[in-house]
């Protein structure tokens, strides 16, 4: 199984001028992600524009809003500026983000996202339904946790789910990463995309690709900022994209003078969810 | 040279509340034909869907706005309510749109979209230089021409431009029409793209897609609307998708319950931009 993950700069917003844009694109990242099952999503330090604290904290905050399941989001997010806008974001809609649910309905096996709380020295599990339901395991309060139900209604009780016990996609983590080149050269067993237009036609490159992922565990697809290519960030690192096999223009012949950030980030995850189908993508992918 | 076409139906707008988010939408539509140098923006009936005159005529009056060059907008464009969000769009520039330029630095073969206007018998266009450029040829006032320039200043004319004369993406048309069956039936030599989550992989009939495409004049990409896909609204017309080729499904796999139409639209272009770029199109798309 591979893992798919994507990695744009914290100078992402840096083209927009209110927060409701920069809202908006932050929308339009998450949606991306969700429908092509992102697992991570990495902003790096992009060295080459100024860093602003503010975009950061709304980027960082608005992604892990929208990937948390309605019925968390009064637990895990009081009000808070940088949320503003986040109610008009067109929501998600993943197999993680379940509805609130009959308690009674709850099967055995069933995974549900949950924050854990404690109530006199016991552990429970705010899962969405209409009571906590007893945790039986490792955790602490405010702990996220993906709950599997091991008895149903009236004696509900959970424990943390292992990773095969979850079906579908089941949503994406975001972490900050303080310099490209450390999360390039940290990445194991991962087929790195670099995409610039200075690169090659992915089609030149795709079944040499697509042969690689087969053998990969991860597939790292990094972006450029708004204001600066990969090919400059990497340099003012000290680097060279050089080292990199997969440096690949996802739009060729493009008719406009520029193709956005949020335009890119779908269009080239488009194309390699398109790319991956033909091989056993779909059953490795989770 | 094969041309482009994307069908989108006159629902397009019906999950949007505002005009404002409504703007927002047209916006992507707008950037996706763009970039992926799209020639024709067919609007098409979708009878499932309570019909909106005003959606229509906001689809219609922002996309060709768009795609008008910022030096005639103020001709062709009276203040009007459906442009009232228009301004904070992102711009497309793309080559047909030209800055305001020093008239005495345009050269002979030079080519700017114009619009006529007509000055004691004598016709000139507007062409976003300092002053109206004489024109030589047939046209009436108020009609949008292409329109190059046979002698530099001072002695600077212009006549209408011939296809060959145009380099680069020249923009997209906007036309509506009555019915999905009406324009399919009515394609010639075209190939035809329906897209449908109910379709096969797209990448299990693109090397078909392929070898079909270099022998077509026309591509023709259709898109349901967000409530029905095409197979219901084709349907509901009295016909079958089952006569098309190619009903594909863009995005095998998706984590998310849906695929929004901007979002299909973007993608889907950008996977047949790919496709499409191995071939000789590059060199036949204009």
């Amino acid at each position: 199984m591979h893992e798919l993950s994507v990695a744009i700069p914290d100078s992402s917003l840096s083209d927009e001028q209110t927060r409701r844009d920069k809202s908006i694109k932050i929308g339009q990242f998450a949606r991306a992600c969700s429908i092509f099952r992102v697992k991570r999503i990495y902003i790096y330090h992009d060295s080459l524009s100024q860093f602003e604290r503010d975009d950061l904290d709304l980027l960082m905050t608005i992604l892990r809003y929208l990937d948390t399941p309605q019925y968390l989001r009064k637990v895990l997010y009081p009000r808070m500026p940088q949320l503003e806008y986040a109610g008009m974001l067109h929501p998600i809609k993943a197999p993680h983000h379940k509805p609130l649910e009959d308690i009674k309905k709850v099967k055995a096996g069933d995974v549900r996202i949950g924050v854990i709380a404690k109530i006199k020295g016991q552990l429970f599990v705010e899962v969405g339904l209409e009571s906590l339901v007893l945790f039986t395991g490792q955790g602490f309060e405010g702990k996220k946790v993906n709950a599997k139900f091991i008895a149903p209604y009236p004696n509900l009780e959970a424990v943390e789910a292992r990773e095969d016990d979850i079906f579908g996609y089941w949503g994406y983590e975001v972490k900050e990463v303080s310099s490209l080149g450390k999360l390039l050269t940290g990445a194991e067993n991962a087929e790195i995309i670099i995409t610039s237009r200075k690169g090659s036609h992915f089609k030149n490159l795709e079944s040499k690709f697509v042969e690689r992922a087969k053998k990969a565990k991860n597939i790292v697809v990094v972006f450029g900022s708004p204001k600066h290519g990969i090919h400059d960030i990497v340099a003012k690192e000290g680097s060279s994209v050089k080292q990199y096999e997969f440096v690949t223009n996802m739009f060729p012949n493009q008719g406009t003078e520029t193709v956005r950030l949020e335009e890119a980030v779908f269009g080239t995850l488009a194309i390699l969810n398109d790319s991956l189908s033909q091989s056993d993508r779909a059953a490795r992918f989770k």
